[in-house]
């Protein structure tokens, strides 16, 4: 089998994202096409990144995952292929791969220099179609690239360590939403090492963060229905915390984002004690 | 062929479905995946019974249906799946299945109980896209859960009948601003005999179900143009009730929800007459 | 490989078009099934047509592509089937095949009359994945209807000529909220025959078209940055002038249509020197 994901800021209204699936069929007839989003705010580089980071873990090896936000080449941006964790990411070099290579070092990455091999009026659309049918039939690296040794960084998508204090930032509101921080499980258990904390925003705490959404039900006297509402913290499927509302509904009850006030960029404290 | 459809709550713009297809792609590669819905209104089980129960005709003998909408598994609700019209549904037994056993017994129900058998970090969904797999593959319902005799029921979902009357509700309105109600047509059949009937809401009546949206043209002196907008009652293709206006546009001429004013569970009555 | 495109206003939240699906795939499990669009405005065929024009070249030849919009079958419309540069169109004979004979004359064009050979409450999209699906497997348009000689043309979406001026619309406004006109390459260079030009619209004047965006940036001295939200006129890839904002985004810079004011239907002037 051969993957080939699809990460995009087109939209779904318009016809960019089945031009673009009929593109790759066209090229390499056997790939299996799986969007993972297209609604990526236009051009945000911060949640595509998030997004890449959170979806990646659910695939197969050899999985090839075109990101196609912000992807013009230009004097500031070459077009680069990644291998990592044994699948390939193609994007343009404008940081979305941050929060992969913040987690794991890279296996080889290429600047792609195959646009002089395509038709004159190629579009970087085009390279990056070709590049991920060359990748999800097995072709190497090395023959679509010069090999690089670093991509461009976001520092904006990491947390920042003081003393006995982690201080994070909302990245990414979810469909339900839930406000997702970039303060990961490893880097908290790196720092906390076990001991008690209190997680703090706007004028909020939260002393426990919960295995399961469901935990937060914690006795026999109520029924499941009257813990709807009630604030949680939880590290997500992504490795991330994330700030819910149990059973959060934007059009009835109400999110984290809506009634916690709690938005792209504000920003998130876990305080540890010793 | 091995089709695995989808239903959810999870929304287009998170990576929650791009990732949920790569873990069934992970576990069986020639796995065909369709999506029916990801944007059922959050934890709506009424919305999504009747979405189940209007796609499930189009999709052929063996074919497994995931229902990922409020499927935590708590103290109050067991995961299960069920045989039902020579189809698979796997769901928490949240009431979800309601349309589908008020119409059919189902073959056979089962309490998923492979949860042990996961490794400890197992989500809800890993639990469904593995039974899918298996079922999908042709594995039997007795490997993977204990047999049970009966299913949630949600009355919510159900019309009534009182001496010479059915008395229904909205229980969806569809993309074209169309509204939905839970009376059906073989309910219809059973109760009116072939007598003449009135369907009356709010301060509205119509005298006759049309049998295609188009039957609305009555007269060879008007353009098809000049029927546009006008309101008409019709079965619709999962078999319910529905009220429409002729041609509605929610952004230009209106709809039977916002023209009729008729809401979610608001109530439409049949007379018959003796 | 035999690729099926969907094209409809049936939008993602009803079961409308997981059904479709199902019922290609019961008729014929091998189809490929790709999406164009389901976010086209409830029964608009400028849209169509235009999504349509834009999609189709991105597809291998066979290509069949069902257009499901404004489909029902009445007096004044009947269902056809069109074979044009190698590939096939479903659709009913409302003018959604306007942009593509109009650049290109169809190979073969038939009124589909299968109707009467399918069970007696097969529904006007029945019928068209039947035909899909006969022509996805390589069957013939003679075994499923009759030959036309032409096919239904809306006027709005030609451009047209007066003196040295070309006068177009737009005709859609993208995900960008970028403006397409009517105005196709084809014609400007046929009119224009290299003269200077000017483009006009509201009160505001363009004197190059581009080759691509990012070509806007003409400096050195400045970051690509800087030029953002820069008003452009460029061809897209779907052979169209399109009136764009450098780098737009809906929700925060603003675009060519909430920006300059640019509506469906306005008019765009590109006046040629002498």
């Amino acid at each position: 089998m051969s993957i080939i994901t699809l990460t995009t800021d087109y939209g779904l209204k318009d016809h960019f994202v089945g031009s673009l699936k009929g593109k790759i069929l066209t090229e390499f007839t056997e790939a299996t096409i799986i969007d993972i989003s297209h609604n990526i705010d236009a051009f945000n580089i911060a949640e595509t990144s998030y997004i890449i980071g959170a979806a990646y873990s659910s695939f197969p090896k050899g999985t090839v995952h075109l990101i196609g936000v912000d992807i013009e080449r230009n004097r500031e941006t070459q077009h680069i292929a990644m291998q990592w964790n044994d699948q390939y990411f193609i994007c343009a070099d404008n940081g979305v791969l941050s929060i992969l290579t913040q987690k794991i070092i890279p296996q080889k990455i290429v600047a792609i220099n195959i646009h002089d091999r395509l038709h004159s009026d190629a579009t970087d659309l085009d390279v990056f179609v070709k590049v991920a049918c060359h990748l999800a039939k097995g072709g190497l690296l090395n023959v679509i690239g010069k090999e690089i040794t670093s991509v461009k960084d976001v520092t904006e998508l990491q947390a920042t360590v003081l003393d006995n204090q982690i201080k994070g930032n909302v990245i990414y509101i979810d469909h339900y939403g839930n406000v997702v921080t970039n303060i990961s499980k490893n880097l908290f258990l790196e720092i906390g090492k076990g001991r008690p904390y209190e997680i703090k925003f706007k004028t909020k705490t939260i002393k426990t963060i919960l295995p399961n959404y469901s935990d937060i039900v914690i006795s026999d006297k109520y029924s499941i229905k009257d813990y709807e509402g009630e604030k949680l913290a939880i590290f997500n499927e992504a490795g991330f915390l994330e700030i819910a509302l149990f059973r959060s509904n934007p059009e009835t009850v109400g999110t984290a984002n809506t009634l916690l006030g709690l938005n792209y960029r504000d920003t998130i404290l876990i305080e540890f004690k010793n």
